[in-house]
């Protein structure tokens, strides 16, 4: 399916020179584009798999991050913070991952290519835009508590923040992979 | 100049019915596109020159934010953090406008057009999220230096990250335009 639709032009145009690598400009463009455009597609899922995991470990570390007194996450605002926008990070990198394997495997575009392009793009930023902000908020809290002492409670919230950390490194990817496929859509 | 490589094609194919909006699809589109590249240019200058400005402010404001004892910025990493992003930003922005405002007014690229529309989308982005992180990282000390008294130290910080906030917004926009413009140049 990748390559039918150029076979004939390969043919007619350099049938005779077939150790030439490129046999016409826009035969091999074409090509190279539907090779990136598959890389990409598969790159941009596993970058939102990736998020999607490590927003779900940052979650589920910092709801359980309870231990009495001072040591429960809910006392501290910038800890609900976090939560709250690794709530919202699961969520939209689940969304967007059911939806793009759905796209790839079963062929079925819920959205026109274009518009989905679009969310893509502007999703993935306004996520990461969150997440950034809610783990930088976080990090002077938790580094004060552990200049006091070391305990379970600390530990853990400086794990649910590292995972909070690396789902923005993962959706900021994600976003400048989403920046990249959403040039090479054709729009006149 | 930005009409007149499409006069001939209006005359031959639309010169009886000269009333219809849209002569051609193509012509419009083109017409269009240039008017939107226009725009662009013009509105991604203004968000990066509302950026340098905002930073500056910022920037300004933090550095001479210094009362003596506890009073002195510099005794708050989160706040030395917010001041050497200011300054990035600064000079990233302060540069981007300018370049840009070369290549609009005197026609002068320094680099292609390719290698700039790449830069400035992954350049805007990584400000913005420094920009966003180190705001984040000092609302809190700020908010709870508020809770226990107000004085010209914790308003300028308070003013120095609403500046911040603001150099973040217009950054993000812009990263969204210039994702919009990479998304207008044609590869293949």
């Amino acid at each position: 399916m990748m390559s039918n639709p150029v076979e004939p032009t390969k043919i007619d145009d350099a049938g005779s020179n077939s150790n030439v690598e490129n046999p016409t400009p826009a035969v091999s463009a074409i090509n190279r584009r539907w090779k990136r455009e598959d890389l990409l597609n598969k790159g941009s899922l596993f970058l939102r798999g990736l998020a999607f995991f490590f927003s779900l470990l940052s979650f589920i570390i910092m709801a359980s991050n309870k231990h009495g007194g001072w040591k429960n996450f809910d006392r501290y605002s910038e800890y609900r913070y976090l939560l709250a926008i690794a709530a919202l990070s699961v969520l939209y990198t689940g969304g967007q991952a059911w939806r793009q394997v759905l796209s790839i495997w079963k062929n079925n575009n819920i959205l026109e290519q274009r518009i989905s392009a679009m969310l893509d793009f502007f999703g993935d930023q306004m996520v990461a835009y969150l997440l950034i902000s809610s783990t930088s908020a976080a990090i002077p809290l938790t580094n004060n508590m552990r200049e006091g002492q070391d305990n379970i409670f600390t530990d853990a919230s400086a794990s649910a923040l590292s995972m909070s950390f690396f789902a923005f490194l993962s959706l900021a990817l994600s976003a400048m992979v989403s920046g990249y496929k959403l040039s090479t859509q054709s729009y006149i």
